[in-house]
């Protein structure tokens, strides 16, 4: 690290604080605690009216997680503690179908509406129980954590387990689910700890380098075969660039936990490298939502709009590239998607982020909550970035 | 009608019997016909160019309806009786699953790659079998035809007789089916005759008066409980403009089918001025794609873009309320959406419709085929427009 650039990061380690703190978590906090039944209501608008009261179950355990997080690292406050266990409770009592499988979108009673096939609910879940049994000392809960760990393990080696969403005739695997189960491992390790994370960790990566990272054209793939070829149909060619730089940076922190493992470093600097160059609008800035492969249209209707999320993980990924290599692109890269994303995306009236923007920066909706998106990418990224630049990471 | 108006009518059927026959069909024929597999290969970028090989069920089906409602109605040329009948035989061969419902995405060989919860593709097939029965004379297809369409019924009629993408918390019914299930029953009617189809047309679009027009907000409902009562969440909230103006056409088409039914007519005009006014961008012209019915924000990603079906839908629709009721409003209508359509939509270097533009007009991809988009919403809307013009409807 230049050491003429440590005034800059000691603002960034501030802003970040500050945003975090008195503009992100007291959007969503307390209000959005609902105390009638248990969990939170967070599908809101721009001012924070509550636009439905549905419950997503990803989105509940993200914010359980987020408050139990909060707790462990920033300060033993006791709302904190108490939101945390209001999420974690109304997860365990509600969001389970009797296979054991949870569900994705419930009312605010915790009546369930829908359950998909896959297993994202679950992993939030784990992440959320694994930050709250640590802040609580809840050995049921930790134990909760690691049994359903290792379901989303079974879920994720066992082909055929759940119900399938294709025929057999093309198959295809996706970078979510190592990239996810990678982070879980990951999030478990740093709470409660599990004896099995390191091995799970080390063949999730070995996976995502293998299978779905392409050096002779420079892109990590989305979807590739399970042989790791390439698949050239609209689905196979997309390319999700904010999502593979979120599996970069979830690469890099592995590699300073490692030691600043080299290895670890080079792969998720590549990842990042060769995402930044396809993801980002050299006209107007930030990171665009899908681009092909080869260059051709994108079949997705809102490829080329502009989602917050995606620049929270561009965010996290450039300034622990930074931090890791000393390299100036990062810095430089860190700045650019900062400032983009800060005045374009940030809700200067009421706090928070706008979650939906178009191609050139103008808003397409003023929705803070809905089913996708509420107190988790931007509060994360708030949170690591000071944390890192805090050297608690 | 007022007679100083019809000059412009000569003009406006000139126009579209010209765009059908010498910029829209000739883009996908005859270089879509799939020689060596049969079907069509559709998913084609802006300049004709093959952008993935794959076979969307519904697409084919309506595909092969083209091609055999040009050579019923237009003129009996042997290529296009060919060409139906390629696409009839795929289907027939190729799309069908064990259960006997049909696919809905297959590869290029015919393969299966996704089947899912809806009998869409059963009821295009329904309409390719029925127009391809009239032109071939083929009495085998027409019965398949008519059982196809009792199977559907089936499937509308039958509660649970399909997999649920939602449990039973809250129960919740759309327009489509009624308004499709109307529409094939009327394709059926007007090709190889079915003893059922009135008194089918009868029962859905009185289901469609009386749970999803509601006249005191001004507003045809996308979706609704079973009763008919609005769902104040996002799903239940959302209108889908075009969608619901297709619906105000196809019970305008029954109005005029019998004998300007005076009630049919005042029901699809009602529909049209409803969602007219909640769809039409007063901004800069054209159908938005979603709208909120209480005016908050949508969940859906690309609820402000305009897509090319809510124009072709809008363009039928007005017209044929002008030529039912010979109100100046409905010609002005048209004119605007019409010359909207045409100056934003249009290829003029190598023909057919862009599908996706921005809310602004601006074009967002510049693909002309793919799952969604292929030879029918704009070629139907010529056609029809041409046809209705010229007395043939």
């Amino acid at each position: 690290m230049t050491s003429d650039y440590t005034f800059t990061l000691d603002y960034y380690k501030d802003f970040y604080r500050r945003q975090l703190l008195e503009d992100t978590v007291p959007f969503w906090f307390p209000r959005s605690i609902d105390e009638e039944h248990g969990g939170y209501l967070l599908m809101r608008d721009a001012d924070g009216s509550l636009l439905d009261d549905d419950k997503a179950v990803w989105i509940q355990g993200r914010a359980a997680w987020l408050l139990a997080t909060l707790y462990n690292t920033v300060e033993q406050r006791p709302e904190w503690l108490e939101g945390a266990r209001k999420g974690v409770d109304f997860l365990r009592q509600h969001c389970f179908d009797t296979d054991g499988r949870m569900f994705f979108h419930v009312t605010r009673e915790g009546k369930p509406i829908r359950k998909r096939r896959y297993f994202f609910s679950e992993t939030f879940a784990v992440i959320a129980f694994a930050a709250y049994a640590k802040a609580s000392g809840d050995e049921e809960v930790a134990g909760e954590a690691r049994r359903l760990f290792g379901q989303c393990i079974e879920y994720a080696t066992t082909p055929g387990i759940l119900p399938a969403k294709y025929t057999d005739t093309r198959p295809a695997k996706g970078i979510g689910i190592p990239m996810i189960m990678l982070n879980t491992a990951q999030q478990l390790r740093d709470t409660i700890g599990d004896p099995h994370c390191d091995e799970w960790i080390t063949r999730w990566i070995a996976e995502i380098e293998r299978d779905f990272v392409k050096d002779d054209i420079r892109c990590v793939m989305e979807q590739v075969a399970p042989d790791g070829s390439i698949i050239d149909h609209f689905d196979g060619r997309t390319l999700n660039p904010g999502h593979a730089i979120e599996g970069a940076w979830f690469i890099l922190h592995e590699a300073k936990h490692r030691h600043n493992d080299p290895h670890l470093i080079g792969l998720g600097c590549r990842m990042l490298d060769y995402m930044w160059e396809r993801g980002w609008d050299k006209t107007h800035g930030g990171i665009l939502y899908f681009r092909d492969v080869y260059g051709k249209p994108v079949q997705e209707y809102w490829h080329d709009m502009k989602f917050w999320w995606p620049q929270n993980e561009t965010i996290i990924a450039t300034l622990l590239a930074y931090t890791l290599t000393g390299e100036q692109k990062y810095a430089d890269w860190h700045k650019q998607v900062h400032d983009y994303a800060y005045s374009h995306f940030h809700d200067k009236e009421h706090g928070e982020w706008f979650g939906y923007l178009h191609r050139d920066g103008r808003q397409s909706s003023s929705i803070k909550g809905n089913l996708f998106k509420g107190p988790f990418h931007l509060p994360r990224q708030e949170w690591y970035c000071w944390q890192l630049l805090q050297n608690q990471i």
